[in-house]
């Protein structure tokens, strides 16, 4: 039952004029979860993109609760829901730091590619992180 | 049974070092399908704002097929498949020009609110894009 | 001989196929840069904003010197180097934390108006932050 | 005297709570204005890329003069002020096409490196796009 957390605060550049934070910056804190994820487990995405292992989006997902304001400071919850062998699943809340409002819902899947972005099997490719992974997928 | 056509080209602003599109910017290529949607029945979105109806997102989603890369001329097709008295759902094909491939699908729901963020009756506020829109639902 | 430090990570978004950062997201960081510096002095952008003072860019610029790349930390060195009646001016470092290379230069100039985006007399408007900010001007 | 002109349209994402568009996206409207004075010559900067050329940044700089706004059609029109055998310098305006008022100038300042980021000479590098780019130098 393992998650992580980010911090970001809203940028002015992530406003929009409506005055609250535009739809696809969302997306971008999301990856700043799944960042701070692997960090917190001692291996960097960087790391991972170096052992030739890379994670490419096919699918994203956003469910906009209460809007992200300029300044506010936000809690980027991150967790594994699901580990394949040819994919893998994040989940995030999106959480106003303030008041430990939820703000946001979200989820990403990844495929696993090859610095050529051709499918491999992350389990042999570099089984290290595979492993460690594998004990953090969150059973609900 | 109304799609509309918007016309993107990929920028290098929106490649990342996989060299190839980043997954948060197809939702502003979906906005631009929005926006070309009202363009195209006459009305634009700007004038929708001005006339006090806001369409903030309350759900996003994207599914990545094929990766959309540098100078890549796009087209994004969008259409309306949900209008009700409290949301309207938009849905969007994101296809390579240049062999009419199906890069990414993906779909937007909005709700209704006016300029102080508020919801509010969409019929009620514009009857007028009300009724063009409402014609144009796509019926499967 | 004032300077504050904001601190960022280059995120995969901010990286292009060149596999660094973006020339565009160093204005976002002399952004991060701005809100910190009015933060370290006990007064943020977001109050100013609501006295009524907005700071719109007349000009930017940034010399870049070494690039910045995926998961890098950054100090973001920022100082006011000019403060008159009509403008401001602030000046930018972009510093690699894991050696303290610089690896951007940069300033922004700045107008005051008012919500309107009338200019203002910024002294007037607000002389408390007006006094703070005085008193921090950078003198070579 | 060349010049090419390519055209954008202000998006929601580029707006900000000023309800202006954001600074730092006149510079990807820059990098707009360099493809198309590329493409206007018969060369694309992605084919200048697989020939291994590479343009990156040193000096961005803009001068903003009016606000571009949300769905503001805008011209980019850029042209060569300086071809030399370490750096090539482009300047650009931005006419917001309804009235062509320019709303902004700017430039920027790339220098000419290989694949793995080294300096070259871009005239023996490529010949035959440095001397299509030769004869376009602007000159006052």
């Amino acid at each position: 039952m393992y998650k992580s957390e980010a911090f970001v605060r809203v940028r002015y550049a992530d406003t929009d004029q409506m005055a609250v934070a535009y739809n696809g910056n969302y997306f971008t804190w999301f990856e700043v979860g799944r960042n701070e994820f692997f960090r917190s487990l001692g291996y960097t995405y960087k790391e991972l993109e170096k052992s030739g292992v890379i994670l490419p989006l096919i699918e994203a997902n956003c469910k906009y609760i209460h809007a992200a304001k300029y300044d506010d400071e936000l809690i980027i919850e991150t967790k594994i829901t699901m580990l394949k062998g040819v994919r893998i699943k994040f989940e995030y809340h999106v959480i106003r730091k303030e008041d430990n409002v939820i703000l946001a819902r979200g989820f990403t899947i990844h495929a696993f590619v090859n610095n050529d972005l051709k499918p491999l099997n992350f389990k042999k490719a570099n089984p290290e992180i595979w492993n460690i992974l594998k004990d953090k997928v969150w059973e609900e």
